[in-house]
């Protein structure tokens, strides 16, 4: 185990969209400096980050650089490629570490990794052929989803099956990509909880929110979700379990559907997470905050919430709703910097204190 | 009057410490970039600002290429070259204005000011040698604070007279510079209120707090302050007066006197003010983003707080403390990333949500 970051510690962020702008302030306001290596030009974080490497993930030469630049490494999203891993992770630590990332970058191997520690699942198939679909059909039924088993994200990558009949549609939707399909959950919310875990092995969770989505996209994340008690200790607790069975570091989205059963494993996030931006104005310690300190060594933050909130996505034209929404008491906006708005892109969000 | 800023605007900002670093902070999440002016290397502010100009403040060439940098210009401190002020303003708006800015310069000017609109201050007299020194103490009394006109701050620049015999000492520690001398107030305790005022005219004001001092720096904030109602009340009407008189855009932070006989001011701060950084973590715009909302010609959050907070100072070797606060609940780290602990310097601070 290594000593926490020292102040004016630098530390490298894989990915400079709204994440990485948030998790560069988080580190700021613990007196840690931030890299950011990001393909595109101006990316949302470089505006609050101490340097940019704008490069593409297979261009050896800045990743190395890039490794050797920052104390230690961590990433926005999930879909990195294991080739820039490769390189990074032979020069300097990546957190969270490259199991969670295998096992979240493939749907299959993340539901099998969920059911083998015990927890519930939606029924899943592995599907390679319309063989395999017509099987996995004849077991799970329909409806179900076909998905692709990576590079998924805001409902991309996903075909319904209403009835068998739907099959070859689903298969060709796939462009023959290895897929899974799951049987469809009768789920009367779903519920999504932030955990944090530290190369201590301290654990912290925030209170799960209730998620609304629209068109495919996290619309609201509402805290406290209208759960019973006992399925707050259940997601807690299962969400223990996935972080130290992974012997995890860093925060992690857990996304459940709750039914009348209990609480059924939608799919997990190897970092911070939209459902979890409502703890920057509910909590004394944000989950961007609770990354860095776990990736850092430092103590986390308790996860205890002071105020209630709502969290709402500012998605395309909704960011003209801005000037209204800044005259509204108790609502805090959080934007993104982005001058482009295109429909379906995140420009920023809002928490309602409640 | 103009439009609002919109995302992707630049705000510079002459001065790179803390409050420079927390205006930036603010500023990304309203989707506006920062533009940075300092004469220092490695300046707080750098680590979360779009960019950086590392420049004297008589380096007429960097101000006006920073000048025509950015769509308007604002300040972290007071004490700005009048030249320097001159060139940038040639080019580009500056927010608070310079009215604002050369009444808070200047003791003698601020109180007379402050007299003039009808507010109670305390005694003082102009001091520009022995003689009118003499006068002063003849009418003021004893004991008294002979302070520079210009340049102070945290308790800089000041010498106390406990009886006139101190007049020649206190003269000396002056070193020629004009003064002014100040009666003593038996005040009960000393509240600071942090108003707010946009070009639209629209002003609100946070709940004034109360403020414990250690060796002339500002030690605790603890919101709400321990005074009755009508006090609340005439720190909010006081303020208001003097950011209508001056025609004030931005924030500002009034230091108040609580008295038996009522409020009386001791200074005015024409920018953000270290006596409101509880509000980052009390109220759902803080008094970084108010500041930028103000100048911006956004409405303003209307102030209001979602919690009590208490905001403790991290002064030299009080961050040594940091690793023991991030454990404590409901406790959340501001630090500045300064690398070098020096005796006074203030490295960052901490916000109990009480």
């Amino acid at each position: 185990m290594t000593d926490p970051l020292p102040t004016g510690a630098t530390i490298g962020i894989l990915g400079g969209g709204q994440l990485g702008r948030m998790l560069s302030v988080a580190a700021a306001r613990l007196g840690l400096r931030t890299h950011i290596y990001e393909p595109g030009e101006n990316p949302p974080a470089a505006d609050v980050a101490n340097a940019v490497t704008t490069a593409a993930y297979d261009d050896i030469a800045a990743l190395t650089a890039f490794a050797h630049a920052v104390d230690l490494v961590t990433y926005e999203f999930e879909n990195i490629p294991t080739e820039a891993l490769d390189v990074i992770e032979a020069i300097t630590p990546i957190h969270p570490n490259r199991r969670a990332l295998g096992t979240s970058q493939d749907r299959l191997v993340e539901k099998t990794f969920l059911q083998s520690i015990g927890l519930t699942v939606a029924p899943f198939a592995d599907i390679t052929d319309a063989a395999s679909l017509d099987a996995a059909i004849a077991t799970i039924g329909t409806p179900a989803i076909l998905k692709t088993r990576r590079f998924g994200y805001d409902g991309k990558g996903q075909a319904r099956l209403k009835s068998p009949e739907n099959a070859e549609a689903a298969l060709a939707d796939m462009a023959g990509a290895p897929g899974v399909l799951e049987g469809f959950v009768n789920f009367t919310s779903e519920i999504s909880i932030i955990a944090a875990r530290n190369p201590q092995g301290e654990v912290a969770c925030y209170d799960p929110g209730e998620n609304i989505h629209r068109d495919g996209i996290l619309h609201t994340t509402t805290v406290p979700a209208t759960i019973p008690a006992r399925l707050r200790t259940d997601s807690v607790l299962l969400a223990a379990k996935i972080l130290n069975t992974l012997d995890y570091v860093g925060v992690m989205g857990v996304e459940l559907f709750v039914t009348p059963q209990g609480l059924i494993v939608n799919e997990i996030a190897p970092r911070v997470h939209n459902s979890g931006h409502w703890t920057q104005n509910g909590c004394a310690v944000d989950q961007f905050e609770q990354h860095i300190r776990a990736i850092a060594g430092w103590p986390l933050g308790d996860g205890s919430r002071h105020s209630d909130v709502v969290m709402e996505n500012l998605i395309g034209a909704d960011v003209d709703k801005v000037p209204s929404l800044a005259r509204e008491k108790n609502c805090a906006l959080h934007l993104y910097g982005k001058t482009e708005v295109k429909p379906g892109r995140k420009m920023g969000h809002i928490n309602r204190i409640t």
